[in-house]
Formats: C-alpha cells, structure tokens, sequence
C-alpha cells in the first residue's frame, strides 16, 4: 500500500466512523423518544381507565333516576291508600328497571330442560313424572350478564318416577 | 507517521468501527423491543378496557338483582291484592335501590337555600315571603353522583315579596 492510498483508506475509514458514531446516536434519541411515548401513554391510559369506568356507571346509574322516581310516586300513593295507582306504579317501575338492565346485556337464565351445573344450582330433588335431570320448578331465577352467570337459578330438579 | 504506527492507527480505527456498528445495532434492537413491548401493551389496554367497563358494570348489575326480586314479590302481592303487603314491598325496593346507588356515590341535589345554577333549574319564579333568589319547592329532585351533575333539581325560585 503506497503512502497516498494508505491516507485515503484512513480517511474512509473516518468517514465511516463519523457516520457510524451519527447512525447509533440517532437509533438513542428514537429510543428515548419511543421510551417516553410509552410512559405517556401508560399515564394516559391510568387516566382514561379511571374515567371510563366513571362515565360507564353514570350512564347506569343516570338510566335508574327515573326508576328512583317512579318508586317515590308509587310510595306518595301507597301513603294515601290509592292501591290502584301503587299496583300500576310497581308495574311500571318493574318495566323500567328490566328494560334498564337488559339495556345493559342482563337475561335471565334459562331454566325449562336439563339440569345445568353451569347456570342452575339444586336446592332439590323430588321424584316428578318428568325426566330424571331436568329442571320442574325455579325456586330463585338466576341471571347473566353476557356470558357471565352473575346468579344461578336456584331450582327443583326431578328424580325421574 | 511510520508505516508501522499508520498500520496500529488503522488497526484502532477498525477496532472503534466494529465497536460501533454493535453499539448501533445494539440500540436498534433495544429499539425493536420497546417498541414491540409499546404494540403489546396497546392491545393489552384496549382488552383491559373492556374488561373493566364490563366488570364495573357486572357489579353495580349484581346488587340490584335483589331490588327486582323484590319488585317481582310486590307484583305477586298486587296481582293478590294484598295492599298492605305491596306498600311494604314498595318501600323495601326503593330503600333497597336508593341504598345500592348511594354506594355508588349518587347523592341529592341540595335545595333548601339560595338558587344555585350549576344544580337547580328554575321552572318558575313566584312571589314569596322567602328572600328574592332563594329556592321555594322542588318539582323534581335533582342528583349528583360525585363531582358529576347527573340531573338538576327542578325548582320554583322566589322573587321576594
């Protein structure tokens, strides 16, 4: 290698270190820059889940003002003995009500074949002209939300004859 | 420069070049991964959100399935007539309903003093004995949950005498 091409490599090999040196320094500020990104985010998001869960139980809970209000009406005309208006009154707070929460995904569980463990809990058996393992009375109706069982339906299951 | 200290000059130079190609390719992968952790806790969150809001709700759900059993037996007694059955069950529902939203955190709108915008709202303003500016009656209540105006109160305002 000549002296001149000797320099030259140098040089090169400057160049490339200059441009290297630049290259890894970028690759540090888009990390820190992504690095602080996702700590905002993890704050926001802290936040936000805070807030949602408000907003969703105000809507709930702005959906049952008419309901608390109907029971109040219904409550003035029991206390002044008007029993046709109070049995209306409960009739139209019940429907309320439901309405509200089937609004919100609630369904009664279903509880007219078989015995399901999964939805049904036996406070019973009895010997009953129906098939052995199914279902001849609801004791307590049971609920779900989704396809989460927030209460079983308590019920008589028969023994068969 | 000697040959000799022209060749150990380029020797570091190549040393400090691999050097820093990994330090470069060390902060590109720290890089990947940050931002792969930043796309797996996105996802994460939007799950986590649902999940939440469907939890909260699940609760809040849950205690008021007394409040329409409740509401079923009164029906039941109504369907009997069996009046005085049915007055109890309809102050049982509603103590039963006011006391899950006050868990909560649903509260009454106070209206017994001065008019106050951000709560009440004036349906009418009537000559009264009570100051000029002072809420009279109420025509509906009004609720807050927390902070959160859900529904102002509905009042009558007194104009003074």
């Amino acid at each position: 290698m000549t002296s001149d091409s000797r320099a030259d490599a140098m040089g090169e090999l400057e160049e490339r270190l200059a441009q290297l040196e630049a290259e890894r320094d970028e690759r540090l500020n888009d990390l820190k820059r992504v690095a602080a990104d996702f700590e905002n985010y993890r704050k926001r998001v802290a936040r936000d889940q805070e807030s949602l869960v408000a907003r969703a139980h105000e809507r709930l809970v702005k959906e049952l003002l008419p309901v608390l209000d109907d029971l109040e009406r219904a409550l003035q005309a029991a206390a002044e003995h008007e029993e046709a208006k109070l049995a209306d009154g409960v009739q139209l707070v019940y429907r309320e009500l439901r309405d509200a929460l089937s609004r919100e995904g609630l369904a009664e569980v279903e509880a007219d074949g078989k015995f399901d463990p999964h939805v049904h809990e036996a406070l019973l058996s009895q010997p009953s002209e129906q098939e052995d393992g199914s279902v001849i009375e609801v004791l307590q109706k049971g609920y779900q939300l989704g396809d989460r069982v927030l209460r079983p339906a308590r019920v008589v299951v028969s023994q068969g004859e």
